[in-house]
């Protein structure tokens, strides 16, 4: 049986009069990269089997024989038993074939009223689907591990930076929340690509739908879809859920990158902040002092590769007449590989964010580099009835002074700062420490101790909706 | 008053010892493009003003004097009379010098509890949220253009295509609705990104916050936000929204150059399914007989500038440590041009869907090329009995002796049909004609005008709304 | 030895107190994409061991034992007999490892003077040196392919399409020259990427060079470089080659989808001008009658992907610091999957080339749909002294009254066509006919069959060099 | 006479019975951003006027006609007077007008023989030529800046990191070098581009050639191009050179991203290496002690800019079928904003270098930091007869001990060393210090100052050449 299924090797041959060349057998065929679809093949199939014998379509002998196949293929896939043929070309040839070797001719009824093109965007929607699921709560384990590690320093004070000069004191955990909301976007970026990606396409057959009496509706609830695509040209030409998930999945790689940027940056031996965990980092086959942070370099790295996924599924469907083309056989492995990579990353992410040690007093000396409390000065001057725009003026020429003097603005003496502005009195050192620019912030987003410890609040609210 | 604004040039220079270059300042500044930003930019100079009396921070006084400058600057913009100067660099110093002309110290105490990093954010917001609007609206039209030219051929008949080749007869109105569905997606997905665009940064200063006591929700609430950035880091340095933004119009242009695609295949001679209007086609300069579908091609080349977009956005913010840089301020044009080009687009397709004029006959001929019945006949011998595998091979061999004969289907005699299965009788004829075949895929989604008419009254319903 | 070596598990582990984790090891391993550099790796290893010992920096006995190391290593690694271990991270210390196991000593003495940064950066210069040579001789033989395809169509004319409007008759011959020129610009491209790839980085070992005194040039020449790279710093954190090269691929790619556009609508019925052979096709699971072209449709799927990782390669080196980083390991995946996607596919199309059956009468009738003629009537009326302008308005109207005639335009008698200019004469219908149109364009470039002979020509000199 | 031409508005309109929407008038019309090509247009047309003449197509007469006529054109652009008019769609159009306005008939004879097709392919060839003669000027200028900076810092000590982390010790001149090297293979890769864009289109007419016994080497000749395009239908649709030019400006991007990467991080305070010059920095709107590294931040983020532009015009030619569509409009704005941000860019980076003081005090305290003399420490027990894999070790050892201690290797006693190897002498202190360090890697590439001083010597020659 095998052997004839084999041997005429697909489905279509009866009306072709030369096999296809062992090249092109290779350069067509999926089956080495779609097989991870094949618990989701099987799912959508049975569901297509239990619609079916409902609606009278196949008997219900043809249907239990089907599970009872079905089952038997699940097992030896888990077990690594089941045989997968490059001549069976994709991942649902080869598990109908085996069906049919298992079951006889209601294997060969299995296929009644669909079509390749919407079992497999059934198997992919399904696939992204439970990818979504896996990278929601992955994104909220990073989110809750970066809120620990904001707990832990709500009053590390470090140098907040605009173009990598010293700007405004800030604290750590402040800086960290900053983190914790570009992932919260993230999470909410998925779900609502989810609502798209959750759409049933089969039904759609090949591109018409189909001359049987099916049910869409029953399919869509047995496999947990929240609605079935109401077009079928469209519905099996519809890649936009693959685009708009690598979208997502491209700003979720943007923002490991900008961490991933900090992390290296403050673990260099010349900024010094930071340190990560030895089992984060590796050495030098020939520098025997070195300790690289690999993992956020090479995190940062795979930024790249992600985009380049995103921009390949564009490209691929530019253009595209309707319905199938063999095109979208393309869609697989850059959003399998995306997918790989972003759980990949939130996995070790959310494990290192554990393994960051502060080391508070490098970035304490570093605030105090560069006039980081200038702008509390200027903000002093307003409240004494300077507009702003003056206010600016006379804090920057003190900060020139100090600069040839090579002192901070709170090493200067009253006198010295009165030259600048006659309102200037002695309470003006209060708001030139480290600690009180932060405490001043006080308000919903800033840097307040205060307002970082609110914030924390929240996110453990949202992290335990 | 002018004159001594211009000759410091910039709000920073007290601390510089050396004017910026020509080149430099040409490179840098950024007001021949972001002045389109004005109109927001005076919004949220308003409502920041109107927050910062009510909180007490400037008095009321200031506050009508700042809205009495506002509102003539703004009279001054709409008029053309109002003179952009490159050496103040943006659009937002470009007001508030004028701004300080007009009104004085009211003027320079605008900027009281803002920086330009927040302030600049707020105003893209403000104008991506109108964009937004905008193209869901003209999605609208354009479904709705569409929706009527679908209602007009809920009856023709087309072949419908995979690969090109003639796959089953469908309905052009049929098809028109995957496009329908196409861009009622693009409209979800931009409200979706709404959601994500609509929160205020304001209030975030340069990156910590302010030390004055502001009101940072009774700005939102003035501006039509519907939270604020919880933040501040994060809201000055997010560009986020319009990564997604653009990542959905690409989405947009995907399925324009989809239809564009078609659009010029169905006009080109040998094809012949439709003429679009004189209005829309240019002709040669060099041979007199030519018309050339012009505008669906430009689009279709248009979409390579917004995915381009897209991949510069994205490769902008890739490892961009916190908070701002001055990197960001390439944001703009790509969004700009992005938002230019999708309107455009989706106005002149609404338009020319109105003058795309179906040529029936020889969608009904070509549908007639190439066994678009087979499947039909395939389902007809399932119904008799058959394992659907054994009735697509029986077909197969039908269709090969057809090809040899060169004849279709439906023009083979009973006998001739019966050589390939002796359960085919005389009703088989029925299910190989074009009207048979697409009136018996009458499930929801599939091509039978029944549906298509459902489909049309679902789709009128939702533009409704 | 295994045992101890794998324990330390990597060459840096003595500076480091804990193991790195499970999952940081997969996350940074890179062996099981870059053993296939092994070839290369052991070559340069070679090469570097036989200069370290004619420098006298290693003796004579170890190089031996080096060299009969490697050997056994290579038999090993063709054989399948090889151990790739994980633990051991990559290719590099794989091999390493092995050749400590089989030669002691010796063994551990092949790093001196070199890096991992310098010896990965060799072994990607020798591999897409290699590849480059691949793909020179596949364009090579495409070209070839398609030159004989386009020898036997010298004559056979078709519509020339702009806008896929019909313009002027060309031949077949002539149009698949075009991709002849296109895939000859292809090779040269990638003969200029090699000289920039074929530069020695071995010797920069970390970036700084080595304090060992090496002889570059030797290794240079005993590896078949052209030069040395000239700064340590560039030399391990260059990738501008592999980028070079991935975009001329793209180049290649680009090419190839718009090749397989065309060969996708001319196999659809409705055009017909050709059939692709069997073996290149597949057909329906669903539909018996379906025949597709699947082979051009994957390789213009296949363009996206080369694209994206294009811009993978881009963004990954986008900011990075000198001089090398981990980032760096993302180039090879898309290098390499660019680089077999581009090999298959030409290696595929020079054999499909030869599976293309031309369908000439469709060709000519489709030449004679749409005025093909009209530049020549215009041009004809120039040559009787109308300035060109003039003539092509004339010829517009004559245009305008054929399609309301419904007639072509050499179907018109001499009568009605002197109603446009009374300058055309009995001869104007020599210059009318399909024939006459296509050999009057008879310069250097154009397509009067002469000319494509004599192109034909210069392309076979060109691939005999 | 112009309004005649302006109210059939288009060449082509006799054909046509409704005139084009002023909408679709907007969305096709290029003239607004292609009239900068006017030069080249007439430069184009002189030469095939020239030709013409030369052939006996036109009079002698007609060719002085439009000389004339061109000459005053280019007086009335070059003094803004001339009227550029959306209603003539494009450049070309406008100039045509605009010379039969001038010389009559004369002007209506100029298009014999050519087409816009291949006339607006030979314009750009022209345009893109000119740019990159002038962007190889200014890589020379940036290159031979940086080579001056390196001059002066031969001798100046810094650390060379991998990871960000301290490596080895390496001089600033050396580093400099490294740019040197990279700006100068983009002026091999613009040089190689070069070659495919000096080929002249011109003679291709629509696509075919045309029926005018024209000399298009001699066209060729006067226009100074290389070679003809050697096949009509590929020079029409022809636009690799495009795509290849801004591949290469896309690595002159890269390669400046990285540099402004390293100024940017260098000029933060907690760095400290390097100052720029205050005309090419900024402040802040609200921190008044800012001095922001503008230029460089901007320059990396226009990056992502003419990346974006790459992928555009990949995406455009993607599945095009031959001959011209009117897609191709759209290689012109990212093609000519690609241009202006690469001369932009290099013309400011070329003076800045000038304005880069370097704080060798801070540099060398941060060689100091981080064991940078390890690798030399391995290097120095290998000579003593240790294999390398174990000097490697001992060093390891070594460096931890440090650690613990708080102090370089440098300042460990003998007795101390010699606990990691018995090996270790007195003599061991001179390869310990910076300069021992650096001078060691004495050979081709190495940072040595003697080496880096040969560099110099190598760039100055390739400079003068």
């Amino acid at each position: 049986m095998t052997e004839q299924f084999s041997k005429k090797a697909e489905a279509w041959s009866a009306r072709f009069s030369e096999p296809v060349s062992d090249l092109v057998k290779r350069y067509t065929a999926s089956v080495f990269f779609d097989k991870r679809l094949a618990p989701f093949d099987i799912q959508g199939s049975l569901a297509h089997a239990e619609m079916l014998a409902a609606q009278g379509i196949i008997s219900a002998q043809d249907r239990a024989e089907i599970e009872r196949g079905m089952a038997q293929i699940k097992g030896e896939i888990e077990a690594g038993s089941f045989e997968w043929l490059l001549d069976l070309e994709d991942v649902h040839l080869n598990i109908e074939k085996r069906l049919t070797e298992l079951v006889g001719d209601a294997g060969k009824r299995l296929h009644t009223g669909r079509s390749r093109n919407d079992q497999v965007a059934t198997d992919i929607r399904l696939y992204v689907r439970a990818a979504i699921d896996d990278i929601v709560v992955l994104l909220g384990s990073l989110r809750g591990a970066l809120t620990d590690l904001a707990e832990r320093h709500v009053d590390t004070i470090m140098p907040g930076f605009t173009h990598l000069q010293v700007a405004q004191p800030i604290t750590f955990g402040h800086h960290m929340l900053a983190y914790v909301e570009m992932f919260g976007r993230d999470a909410e970026r998925m779900l609502d690509a989810r609502r798209r990606v959750n759409r049933l396409p089969l039904g759609a057959a090949a591109l018409a739908g189909t001359t049987f009496p099916i049910d869409r509706l029953r399919v869509a609830k047995t496999l947990g879809f929240d609605d079935v695509c109401h077009n079928s040209l469209d519905a099996v030409s519809d890649r936009d859920f693959a685009i708009e998930f690598t979208a997502a999945a491209s700003l979720i790689m943007m923002h490991v990158s900008r961490f991933s940027e900090e992390l290296v940056m403050w673990m260099s031996p010349r900024i010094g902040f930071i340190d990560i965990a030895d089992r984060f980092c590796t050495g030098s086959s020939i520098m025997p002092q070195k300790k690289n942070p690999d993992v956020p370099e090479l995190a940062r790295g795979k930024t790249g590769r992600v985009y380049g996924h995103l921009t390949g599924l564009l490209v691929l469907m530019k253009g595209q007449p309707l319905a199938y083309n063999k095109d979208n056989q393309e869609d697989k492995e850059p959003l399998f590989d995306t997918i790989d990579t972003v759980l990949d990353t939130l996995r070790i992410f959310a494990d290192m964010a554990g393994g960051i040690t502060v080391k508070a007093e490098n970035m304490r000396a570093a605030a105090l580099q560069g006039y980081a409390t200038a702008t509390d000065l200027a903000d002093y001057l307003v409240k004494k009835g300077l507009p702003f725009r003056d206010a600016h003026e006379a804090v920057a020429h003190a900060v020139r002074a100090c600069d040839t003097a090579r002192c901070d603005l709170s090493e200067m003496s009253l006198e010295q700062l009165r030259a600048f502005s006659p309102l200037i009195e002695q309470d003006v050192f209060a708001v030139l420490t480290l600690e009180g620019s932060v405490a001043a912030r006080d308000h919903v987003g800033g840097t307040a101790p205060n307002q970082v410890r609110k914030a924390i609040e929240r996110v453990r609210k949202q992290l335990a909706e």
